[in-house]
């Protein structure tokens, strides 16, 4: 149960976008501007990223929902992004997206823990500084999220299923709806 | 320096919000809605909360920048913020702020230590639901703003004035400006 009565039994950061639509509305904004918007990294790398800070987070509401939308997205689906995110080691993106994965989890942590050869090592795979900005604020953002989610004791489902329909929806309709 | 090329040589979060506008009008609508948007806590109060939060986070932009706006806001002025942001056991905000900021406190290392017991005792000192829900986005806000802007290495000045007069600014213009 929630730590405060959302008057609304919606699960996870939904139930609090309802509770608070002005608020609700400029984090949507946010999350359809990050992972959806402009840029060169492809949307299920993006919901990789935030999946992988989510899931280091202990985020089950976040993780969950953004690994279904990044399963939906990577080509190599569940199993890819399973295995991303439980072992950072293994091949299974492109060594730029794992530099910038190992960014993001810097980041996590701490912002001052992202050093100038981390910064290297992703540009040195290709990565541009646009890539390198938008994987700094994607994991950011993220530990906002899963600090508000979490703060909050909002309700996290525990079915799969309820995952994986929130990915297909994500991936298809955004973060507006 | 910043880890990547701004193109500008603006201090602090305003460098990365002039590098990529999209995100940085999400982002200062966010500050303006819920540091200056409807709400019984006052502004002031809202500043501390982010202030107390960065200082925290070891963010000294922020943590300047909110800092200062919230020593226009409050009575007892930048005395009673450096006493609040550095003695958090000294009795300079009501006990009800001071509930809250140990909610920031406690949000901000990690949502899910926000226990039913902080809440309670933030309660009982007459916090609402809403002031709860506000500052536990404050300080998850935070962790966001300030992995931004450390992680980027974005130029932090050090001179008290340039705190002072932003701080200023912020008070009497807010965020959208």
């Amino acid at each position: 149960m929630a730590h405060i009565d959302l008057g609304n039994e919606i699960p996870g950061i939904r139930g609090l976008f309802e509770y608070r639509p002005d608020t609700g509305a400029v984090l949507s904004d946010l999350g359809e501007v990050l992972l959806r918007g402009d840029s060169t990294l492809a949307r299920g790398e993006r919901e990789l990223i935030a999946a992988y800070v989510s899931h280091l987070n202990g985020c089950r509401y976040c993780a969950g929902a953004h690994g279904a939308c990044a399963a939906v997205q990577l080509p190599g689906g569940a199993a890819q992004v399973e295995q991303a995110l439980n072992d950072p080691e293994a091949p299974v993106v492109s060594p730029k997206l794992q530099a910038l994965l190992e960014i993001a989890a810097l980041v996590r942590q701490d912002g001052r823990l992202l050093t100038e050869e981390a910064v290297a090592a992703a540009r040195s795979e290709g990565a541009t500084d646009r890539e390198i900005h938008d994987s700094v604020l994607i994991a950011a953002a993220f530990c906002m999220f899963n600090r508000y989610v979490d703060g909050l004791a909002a309700l996290t489902p525990v079915d799969p299923a309820y995952y994986a329909a929130t990915g297909q929806r994500l991936a298809e309709h955004g973060y507006r709806s």
